[in-house]
């Protein structure tokens, strides 16, 4: 492998503001392809106009990680096989790849917020609060969702990974809805009942509603384009990708409660909101039969004393101690799985560790 | 092409109640494999039956022509190269297609209902309105619509079509949610502007929202199922499609304001929802000032006086002669392409005109 010098810090700041300029462009191709799409010839100009407002409100003003993970995966391919130059196709079938995740996300999103109730999304308004959309935005879910698949054809379907490509998201999906059901399921709104929160079912909801399609998704999108076919690739992918989305929300959960509202740009919800997150599930398995009480009194409340006396309850539990001591494990152990593996480079994944690892915010 | 003698109507009955017998039981099973579903490889029951009684609720309980439909298809297909039986496993696959034409319009009902704020469907409240679903019924749609590819991926990922299938309903999907977005930016609720009440505004609509996955969906899939690649064939099959849906849906209109509520199970209240109908359409063409007028101030309102002096108009106007006139010109015109070409066997598509023509429900 090729020995790279990093470069220095401006520099790197420099390189990462073009890349998000370069795939957004991207964006800007994809959504215009969209909305004078020749399967919807003759299509009002309301409702192109509709159409085109909807995407530019959800698509493209997140962070954009997972869709520029794309390229990153499909770079540390091509660097171990010797270094090779991506062809400007490459480049941009890796942004657009990244984009039907980013749509995927939208999707998830837009149908979230209605579910959840949500007032602000990306620090705008849900897209259902817009006065002219309200439950409209269902079926603009539905749209968004559709566009994935009319990227896909535009631009993959003479590659023989499209057929693949299309599983993939078709998988992802079901799996992120299984995740939303199980958390609905646990949780059902209006209802607090602690002895749901184990460990077990938490990993098993972030999984499925979070880690597949935040990790595993743009991982397995960058070895389809990549022409990677070996079943194990995926296997091992999967099975790191699962990890690493675990900790990434388990981080989530932390900094929700112990990070800084300044650097989060939000200020944490999740005891109010009854929110099954790794903290109360560690608390309720240390705490003694008094704090355990008071968890069960206070959490789910809207009131600022009953969110403090929960965090105080996790203070004496220590569990930034126990986040710290799960964060430094959780990282040696993937460390460990992804250097003692030989089928994919380590890039491909050390690279996405690098991006969360000790992350805040 | 072998000579058939119309079996009594007693027999006709019985076997269409055997059809739809087993079509139902294909059904049972397809069901029961997706609630046990390796890729959840561990469910927790709950999630299992909240999957398995949001499946029975609203995927089954139809009409079921949409589905049943694609046997038909084949069927005709098959009889035109010399009536040769079809096996188990085509029958079989027959109806599975025809389940994920039913599960995309169960995605779609489960939608539009929370749109449109409706109270039934059915016969039986609408899965959002079950007090312990409410918006979670958004993340079900999600869910039905993910079985649909769950179905294709188990029992059509072997076979040549199966790419095409994957296409077709991302296709059609597209398509009916442009056609639900067209009828929502020209209807939007709370607003009442008969100048956008026109023809080709009412043609788009309903081709989009319904010609294509009621009428296009099963045959197409019928054509790929017994192997036609031919563009013409459809090229052809979408143009006569489109206009029986076009067809079918311009009956609804009518018996929703003439049909007789005993015969088709339900009160019609598209004059008090305001809806682009073909009977205003047309009123709108044919009216005086006056009578325009009566329509305008009328028309969108929930009181029985207003709208019988909507009625009134269409009387004046002597809609049910149009409508009778337009059965037959685009009966006949139907017919007339139909038997004009000799691409497919015209059984595909008389067979379905058949079970639309003059229908009263």
């Amino acid at each position: 492998m090729a020995t790279t010098v990093e470069p220095p810090a401006k520099q790197q700041k420099l390189d990462k503001d073009q890349a998000r300029k370069d795939f957004l462009a991207v964006f800007e191709q994809l959504r215009d392809e969209i909305v004078n799409d020749e399967l919807l010839d003759g299509q009002p100009e309301a409702s192109k106009q509709w159409v085109k407002e909807m995407m530019d409100y959800n698509v493209p003003l997140g962070k954009l990680n997972r869709g520029m993970a794309v390229l990153d995966v499909v770079e540390s391919l091509a660097g171990s096989k010797g270094g090779a130059a991506l062809t400007a196709e490459h480049v941009f079938r890796a942004a657009a790849l990244g984009w039907c995740i980013e749509f995927l996300q939208a999707y998830f999103l837009v149908a979230d917020d209605i579910m959840d109730s949500s007032i602000t999304r990306r620090g705008q308004p849900c897209w259902y609060r817009q006065p002219k959309v309200g439950m409209v935005a269902i079926n603009d879910g539905i749209i968004l969702e559709a566009c994935i698949f009319r990227i896909l054809k535009k631009h993959f379907s003479s590659l023989p990974c499209y057929v693949h490509l299309l599983d993939l998201f078709h998988e992802v999906t079901y799996q992120t809805a299984h995740g939303q059901l199980l958390d609905t399921t646990t949780a059902p709104i209006g209802t607090v009942d602690l002895s749901r929160y184990t460990l077990d079912t938490y990993l098993r909801i972030v999984t499925y509603k979070t880690a597949y399609y935040t990790f595993y998704l743009p991982v397995a999108c960058g070895l389809r384009l990549a022409g990677v076919t070996d079943p194990a690739a995926f296997k091992l992918s999967e099975d790191i990708c699962v990890q690493m989305g675990r900790y990434f929300q388990i981080q989530d959960d932390y900094l929700d409660c112990f990070g800084d509202p300044e650097v989060i740009g939000k200020i944490g919800t999740d005891i109010q909101d009854n929110k099954c997150s790794w903290l109360v599930v560690q608390a309720l398995q240390r705490a003694s039969e008094e704090q355990k009480a008071v968890i069960e009194a206070s959490y789910g409340k809207d009131e600022d004393e009953a969110v403090q006396r929960v965090k105080s309850v996790y203070r004496e539990l220590d569990l930034e101690g126990v986040f710290k001591q799960y964060e430094q494990d959780s990282h040696d152990e993937l460390v460990k799985t992804i250097e003692g593996q030989d089928l994919l480079p380590q890039g491909v994944f050390t690279m996405l560790l690098k991006k969360i690892y000790k992350r805040q915010k």
